[in-house]
């Protein structure tokens, strides 16, 4: 997969690549990641890329000009990119559209700063707008980086064993089980007896109603959007019984 | 405000301490960022922070002890703080979220990696877990990242000019409405004559249809969930009215 990004701040991203996942990605081939400087393609000697707004207001705008220059020579490295802009007006970002970008081949991120982009550019050169959620960003960096990592993961090979993200949050619509490691007693609480027991039919189990209890306390909207298996809604049945009886 | 992270990547903050928003947040003394590396609070010669999860599986599970050591320096600086997990189970960040933590004094961001984190760290260090959408991360960092830039830019005084936040996509529950800068003309668009023409109650007049055009197209889900004043209601009927005599 080859990612480019056009951002004023290529600086902030050499830390991102060369880290953990991104990094194995890299080295593994996995990945291709580049960055354009949207200011090497701003005109005169002070390079400016952005001006006030017409019609006044607070806040700088993107000029068109130089972002067409930025997208002009990261399209000449991969003519058919996708073109994506970061805004919070965008498409909500989720698991379900990182899988669908893990399998695109070829993809350009464009970085907002300031109060906003000159909208004749987005016109011309954006395929679609994304939102990695409802909050403003100074930036459309740390959200570049946030959905370059979360589609990275999901490449083959890319994370250590491909199960991995297999069992993520999301992946089953539930949230994840509880996570123990050693020591099996820490500040007087013990691991649960049950993953200690060895019984993987058992622990499989445990696992799976831990998660729908998780979901149920921490994100009830999600099963909302899912629906529930026939084995889950006799869980909460059972569960329903029980919280019955305490109430009396 | 004093924001403390709790990482294993201290080295992945330093480009973002140093730049734009932050940088200037920083310098004026509007916030007081650190890292703590959870590294440096593991034991033995290797310094582990991470082991196989109990019950199998896959991943790794990050240990409760070098958490708890980093928690401790952490809370040693700033006693009262709020301490957040970024999690994919958490509650969603958005522009509420962000005004509300931009009120608080102080946050202890953690970042989690790997599979997860022991759930004993979670039961007695943390009081609230928050997550920055419905997609997983190798690591909390860039979420913690993203958190920290949107407070930032609320703290009176980061901003260049203080309107600049008051315009927001989100902070009127609509989307921006669209800029413009230099050149009046780009690739044979011009600007929309009612920006140039110097009436500011027009030109306020247009922004506010515009941006709600762009949320009815973009965001319709945002205009549900908000609800439309009486001046809205009455612009959606003049454009139902239009698309009805265009279908005909």
């Amino acid at each position: 997969m080859k990612v480019c990004v056009l951002t004023l701040f290529p600086e902030l991203f050499q830390p991102f690549w060369d880290h953990g996942i991104i990094r194995r990605a890299v080295q593994g081939g996995k990945i291709h990641p580049a960055t354009v400087n949207i200011r090497d393609h701003a005109e005169g000697r002070h390079r400016v890329t952005d001006d006030r707004p017409y019609g006044g207001g607070c806040g700088m705008v993107m000029k068109p000009e130089p972002l067409a220059g930025a997208m002009a020579e990261a399209k000449g490295r991969m003519p058919t990119a996708t073109t994506l802009l970061l805004s919070p007006q965008g498409r909500r970002f989720d698991q379900q559209l990182a899988e669908s970008l893990a399998q695109a081949g070829e993809l350009i991120l464009v970085c907002g700063r300031y109060e906003g982009v000159d909208e004749r550019f987005v016109d011309r050169f954006v395929d679609g707008e994304i939102s990695i959620g409802d909050f403003v960003l100074t930036g459309g960096e740390l959200a570049a980086m946030a959905i370059i990592d979360a589609v990275a993961r999901l490449i083959p090979g890319v994370l250590g064993n491909e199960d991995s993200a297999g069992s993520d949050t999301f992946s089953d619509g539930l949230v994840e089980y509880a996570h123990y490691t050693r020591p099996p007693n820490y500040d007087d609480e013990a691991v649960p007896d049950v993953l200690l027991s060895g019984n993987h039919a058992e622990i499989e189990r445990w696992r799976r109603e831990t998660a729908l209890m998780r979901t149920v306390l921490k994100r009830p909207d999600l099963l909302e959007r899912r629906g529930v298996s026939p084995e889950e809604r006799a869980l909460l049945i059972k569960w329903r019984r029980e919280l019955d009886r305490l109430i009396g």
